[in-house]
């Protein structure tokens, strides 16, 4: 396999934008990405574009990419829509990743789009529902919530019962990711809460209150990847060390986040250890302490790891520098590219006032859908500064 | 690039199936796969499922891929869903070559599934109708019909216009898918009607009959790919000669088969005449003219063509063996596979009373949605038997 670069990345601000299309929050990813990596529309060669719900919110499925790139002038290479529920676009780097390291293309773009807020905001949430197999969607669902942000809860249950974590533990993720949040120009939110203002806030679903619970946004990401002759000059190169794609054991033998993990580390020939920041995908506030160890990231457990402070910027292992899905937002089938932008920038060493020092190999993890206890689908990424 | 070959085929019949789900029609097509393979589901490596309308028609959107297969055991592998429109599942099938071409894996499933059918035949259309550029469609759309037919229907009378195509040529591809498609246990329609009959039914939108366009469908098709050393003993092999997907250039400059046929036959070292029968996209009756003009397969123009008899089983070239689109039926994020295993039965020598003599070459072309006055996606595919 060939070396592979991240030549380029943008990002949207992810929000609540209604009035912005998917055309127009694509142009503004693509453009940056092509800009950021001194390339143009005519350099790129193929383009994998990820995207979850937009026939389910906009009536737009199944040409996204197509009917998105043309208007900046992209036709004729392949351009491949991919779904992979909210690791869509984390799906759709690798694809592109996969296209360079073993030779089929020298230069792909990277997309991932979402638009979720609906004035009917009840089709939101039914469209996040749809990431989970439909069988075992309840016909009484309860309104003004998303059916995964109960499977979510129904997990954090559970784990608070086999780890002692407490809703104080969901809280303090709360309050170091809207911290986080509030030092990066991207994320739809970002404030100085306390743990009591988490607790205090709307209950959503037992244990959750509505700030652990991620978002609905709107967004896109975009990053062009490039073989190694095509690096381009005056930017500090970024190289994808290790990109794996895991499913769910059918016999639930694993978690499937342990696997791509596992999967990644070899991949990259490194551990744990070896990982200055990392993005993990914090749908609710639970999620991040469920992961960190999944990743092998939490030793003494995902509590002892939020309790030591080791995970806050300036820790030993900045955990959701840009604030996460819980504060920089979540529009699903974009926040895989959120969270490579934010690896990626870290890396460079442009992440501003929450730059992680001597970050020199970072790491994002994005989960997708769920069945059971667990995530259907989880994807990871390594990448190092070279 | 390394030799990929077609290991396993197999296709659920293709017909209004109300009753049978998108998981049932998965499992149907892969475990059929496997077994033609000789192969189990733990020799799959990786998996990629092609769908178009699932989110709209049955709100199964996201992992439709995860929640179909894991009934039948397969888990842990990556497992990616692609959305092409009605050229999903070739699309799928390409990613599919690519992984093994490459050398990122050995043995890849490719599936497509769809269902079509709703109780609400309006949601049906709709749900098809997402194949444009959603700003594109006209606020007051005509009801009981799919846009994308007034689309082909413009596309027809402007065909007409410069070749000299009257209705009775659209006709005659319809009595020839017709007579293949009673041929193919497979297919949704098939019945011997004459140039007549098919112009005395009920007009949909001028200049097309009933018959002269593609029909709602529910099926599923699927092939295991394989490297050369996983050829199974037993059944002829066939081999993927070229695998091409192309977008539409954005300037309109030339149509998008056009690019997508050159590719494939620079890509296979071979020319039209070199084909022996061919699998083209028909969702109406005039494209199956204009598309053998794009890929070159009439000299003469396509008027010449269906008036010769060449395209007839039988004939030079024959053209939709199994009764394309218009009579084997259209699930559209299926329909990909079901041109491939029809080719693939061909070259195995396994097509029974629709069998093309001598068929050591073949080829598939499966187009998705549409902008302007052309196809946005064209995939094409050509085998060879060894």
């Amino acid at each position: 396999m060939r070396d592979v670069y991240v030549a380029g990345i943008a990002m949207t601000r992810f929000a609540k934008q209604p009035d912005r299309t998917l055309k127009d929050l694509t142009a503004e990813a693509v453009s940056g990405a092509l800009k950021d990596a001194g390339r143009t529309t005519s350099d790129v060669q193929a383009a994998y574009v990820g995207n979850a719900v937009a026939g389910t919110i906009t009536g737009q499925e199944m040409v996204l990419g197509q009917v998105g790139l043309r208007p900046l002038g992209i036709g004729e290479i392949p351009i491949i829509n991919v779904e992979n529920a909210c690791a869509s676009a984390s799906t759709a780097f690798h694809l592109a990743w996969q296209a360079i390291a073993s030779g089929v293309h020298d230069a792909v773009l990277a997309v991932g789009v979402e638009k979720m807020t609906h004035p009917d905001k009840a089709r939101s949430f039914a469209a996040i529902g749809g990431s989970v197999d439909m069988d075992t969607v309840p016909p009484d669902l309860p309104a003004g919530r998303s059916f995964l942000m109960d499977l979510y809860a129904a997990s954090a249950l559970d784990y608070m019962g086999r780890s002692g974590a407490t809703v104080e533990d969901f809280a303090r993720v709360v309050v170091k990711n809207q911290h986080n949040g509030g030092l990066n120009p991207y994320a739809q939110y970002g404030a100085r809460v306390t743990i009591r203002d988490v607790l205090d806030a709307r209950l959503i679903v037992h244990p959750f209150t509505l700030p652990m619970c991620s978002p609905i946004s709107d967004g896109a990401g975009a990053a062009l990847l490039v073989s190694a002759d095509l690096r381009p000059d005056g930017i500090p190169p970024v190289r994808v060390l290790a990109s794996t794609v895991r499913s769910a054991p059918a016999d639930g033998s694993a978690s499937v986040t342990s696997l791509a993990g596992a999967a990644a580390y070899e991949m990259a020939g490194i551990g744990p250890d070896d990982v200055a920041c990392v993005e993990v995908h914090d749908a609710a506030a639970s999620a991040e302490l469920v992961l960190c160890e999944q990743l092998g990231l939490a030793p003494d457990g995902g509590v002892a790891l939020i309790r030591s402070g080791d995970t806050e910027l300036g820790g030993r292992i900045p955990v959701n520098p840009s604030g996460g899905l819980l504060a920089r937002g979540h529009p699903i089938g974009a926040t895989g590219l959120g969270q490579i932008v934010e690896i990626v920038l870290q890396l460079r060493g442009g992440a501003g006032p929450r730059q992680v020092p001597d970050a020199h190999l970072g790491m994002t993890q994005n989960s997708g859908a769920w069945h059971d206890k667990d995530n259907l689908v989880s994807v990871v990424h390594i990448f190092t500064k070279e």
